[in-house]
């Protein structure tokens, strides 16, 4: 598939959204979402997994959790049946895995183009790009504080990806607008220069507020009352804290029916234990209050078992990616998930290096490898991500957008019907023979193996000649033609203008605060 | 483990081999072979995997194999069952897997020093350099044709790292000496410039003696009554070709008591099926094929299941590397050789990047997971390969070395005992707390997490400080610092002067030939 092949479409009539999707003047091609058609790799033995799972709820009844700041929170618990003491919820073994049995095991992301909507869940794998980078860097600019036009750049590249599956949520933090008043805008970016599905603001309740009432001006009510039009990433203030910003935001989406991915934000060794087991105990302890907690809110509010976790370097206390534990805990918190019959969020492309070298790939392939086979159903930081998150990087955005390809190539399996079994072609080359020209191979050349759109393959004389380019200098080069091919999707202009007057009104209601 | 840390160590006496190891004067450590305590990635169904292994049958019985040039291998197919006409043997289904029945299911290649010999089969897996590459490559020099001198450094650099177990074979082309002669200077340096275990000369039969006669001047011959001290690469000419000059070489191995890696050499699309569960039948009928006809030639000859298949770019005609289909006919050939009981080389660190870049970091990472997860005994060119393997690269060897130590600890798995399960850190630390000072990680953080001993994981400023050097300027400088530390571990005088009498006479008796 061709990264940004614009489609022209005729619309051809339909109704309410359907008929908006239609009139979409320009179109890129995308993949659907990765349907897993091989095993989940289950890299931790029954025994431990259940060692786990008792010991996760020893720490909720004995240890229990905090809840700050939030008084409505500690009723509700107190009304399931905690044993609530100052802000410390001690939840009894067994309550929160019974709240959970309300979660829905998959659901529906529903995105403004319909075609892009998103099952998540079961053996699904939906990709998303990096989150949350106060840097962006590029081999021109170098590392600078992001901006929105940076922002916008980030779901340009997104939209054109046939690999993304999602338009992500805080690509990169503007900083040049105000902290208040920048998640307006970051909306409107996923919802005007994308039509994939994107993620709401978790940075204060009433910025969750407004994320919904802008979708209710962009899906109307029919398409609300559907199910969730945004999946929101909910941390966890680890070690077993939920805060009364996060949790404010949670309580916004699921009483609005939205999707929440509850998330311990793990770097093992600070915020858990060293060990791997010890850290996904309280991974599981976390996730089972929190998922309980949304679903006392609202009882089958869509969620997602979340985990974010790396370890750490002991020696200087910097946090590392694409280690060993990274991907025995990103295995463990799957099977988990599995367990709990809950869709399962971690993963991505994960790195320590400052710059996309080598570093960084060994780091990000390690990650995504770890992700696919640990049966992640939701994969934030899929591509972008650069010097452990704290850059967005434009060259490491495709480059890692390039190998999410492989992973829905390997997701797919490999085919055992009789064209694949290729005994014709066995029987036609014979010993000796070159399987090139065969019957077979021109019948199957074209799909049989995945080709990356950026990776250099040429012969040595040939790359010479051109340059002797590097993998970053091939990535700056696409950055560019990607842009350069760029159209917006169609949107419907009074939609458009409602977004437009509703950020105008917000923002002109309140003062600029940059903290 | 520090990557080089010579230790001093006085002699305290033994008998013969164990004696000379101990008057080593230095040492580098070396982890111990690694003993998976993790489960194997089957990607592949009972069904697939039954599918290939009847087809193949029928391919070694309708089609045949090829043993060109070769009339005792004839002779002994005929003797064994098979209808062979011409060059063409066509095994009768059952014939061949009956006949692998007598090859061990795992051995032990000794090393010269005992402490370093290392078990091939079952759970282990041992870590091997690149083999073949004619040019080499450094930042300081670019790409020029392979020397001995070059030779020389790659072996050094293999006893430096602790994660590799076996120095190899032909780590690179020394093209500055004749063909018929590098094998002798080439074994000499693995004999004297390591004590790690080896692989023996394949490119002529005379070669292949000569190797075995320099391994009984080095091991004597009580050593070598013992088991193999060599495992040698006998490659097939795929499509379901054995050339006398490898078939001549596995031969003396065989008779010899040493060790065979017997393996196609595939570029899928080329010299074999475009499909993977085609090439994975051609795979299978050609290892059925050559290890029984190994097991022909000495019935108990100690053999390894092998498989170098790589994809193919469809437009170029360029071998790729990294990619999901090689990463599907790894874990499928895995699978089978489990099902046969015989070990399992694959893997490496295979990547098409013209530079240690980062396509050769994803590329390389994808392969190295797959090789490990998919069961591989014996990986060669776990490390140093460049450029689909024309090139043997001083940066991405120490690059890749370090990675491996990944493999070791992910072999491990997670330990879920008491201290593992660490409920003392989490009820020492509780809500909104520090892990970084509790008892637990005091206790534990020297071993929890594994550690590069290259990349960069420091402060954004510090790098920067430093000069912002990416991984390829990190790794130049390790190969120097590891260069300069190099001491040769000890070697018996006598035994150094017996080797260098017999390449002295063994060259003088012959003139140079360059092709």
């Amino acid at each position: 598939m061709a990264e940004a092949t614009p489609v022209r479409r005729r619309g051809r009539g339909g109704g309410g959204a359907a008929r908006r999707a239609e009139r979409t003047a320009v179109r890129f091609d995308v993949a659907p979402t990765i349907q897993r058609k091989i095993p989940n790799y289950d890299l931790h033995s029954e025994e431990t997994l259940a060692i786990i799972e008792a010991n996760a709820e020893t720490v909720l009844e004995e240890i229990g959790v905090n809840f700050l700041d939030n008084p409505a929170a500690l009723a509700r618990w107190r009304e399931a049946g905690a044993d609530v003491r100052g802000e410390r919820v001690h939840i009894p073994k067994g309550l929160a895995r019974k709240l959970c049995a309300t979660a829905p095991s998959r659901f529906v992301q529903q995105a403004r183009n319909p075609a892009r909507s998103v099952e998540i869940g079961g053996d699904a794998l939906v990709l998303a790009p990096v989150y949350g980078p106060p840097f962006v860097r590029d081999a021109s600019g170098g590392r600078r504080y992001a901006t929105m036009a940076d922002f916008e750049t980030f779901v340009k590249l997104a939209y054109m990806s046939p690999w993304l599956h999602h338009s992500g949520g805080t690509v990169c933090e503007p900083t040049d607008i105000p902290v208040n008043k920048r998640h307006l805008d970051m909306l409107y970016a996923h919802m005007t220069l994308s039509d994939k599905p994107f993620m709401g603001s978790v940075t204060e309740p009433s910025r969750a507020r407004d994320s919904v009432e802008m979708c209710e001006i962009l899906f109307g009510a029919e398409r609300m009352a559907q199910g969730p039009v945004m999946t929101s990433l909910i941390n966890i203030n680890s070690p077993l804290t939920f805060d009364a910003t996060m949790m404010g935001a949670l309580e916004i989406y699921a009483e609005a029916g939205q999707a929440c991915i509850i998330s311990p934000f793990i770097v093992g060794g600070a915020m858990a234990p060293v060990s791997v087991v010890g850290t996904l105990t309280q991974v599981m302890a976390e996730v089972l209050a929190g998922v309980a907690y949304a679903q006392l809110v609202k009882p089958g509010a869509p969620v997602i078992f979340g985990a974010f976790v790396t370890s750490i370097d002991m020696n200087s206390g910097a946090p590392t990616f694409g280690t060993p534990e990274a991907a025995q805990i990103t295995y463990g918190a799957g099977q988990l998930a599995r367990r709990m019959g809950l869709p399962y969020r971690s993963g991505g492309g994960f790195c320590g290096a400052k710059l996309p070298d080598a570093q960084a790939g060994y780091e990000t392939a390690n990650s995504l490898n770890a992700g696919l086979l640990g049966g992640v159903n939701f994969m934030l930081h899929a591509c972008g991500w650069l010097e452990g998150g704290l850059v967005a990087s434009f060259e490491k955005f495709v480059m890692d957008a390039d190998q999410l390809g492989t992973l829905h190539k390997m997701a797919a399996g490999a085919a055992a019907d009789e064209n694949a079994q290729a005994m014709d072609a066995l029987r036609e080359v014979g010993p000796g023979g070159h399987f090139l020209g065969c019957a077979h191979t021109q019948a199957n050349y074209k799909d049989a193996f995945w080709r990356s759109e950026l990776f250099d393959c040429k012969a040595f004389e040939t790359w010479a000649e051109e340059g002797a380019r590097d993998t970053q200098a091939l990535a700056t080069e696409r950055v560019a033609t990607l842009l350069e091919r760029y159209e917006a999707p169609h949107i419907d202009a009074g939609i458009d203008s409602e977004l437009r007057t509703y950020i105008e009104r917000k923002k002109s209601g309140m003062p600029d605060a940059f903290i």
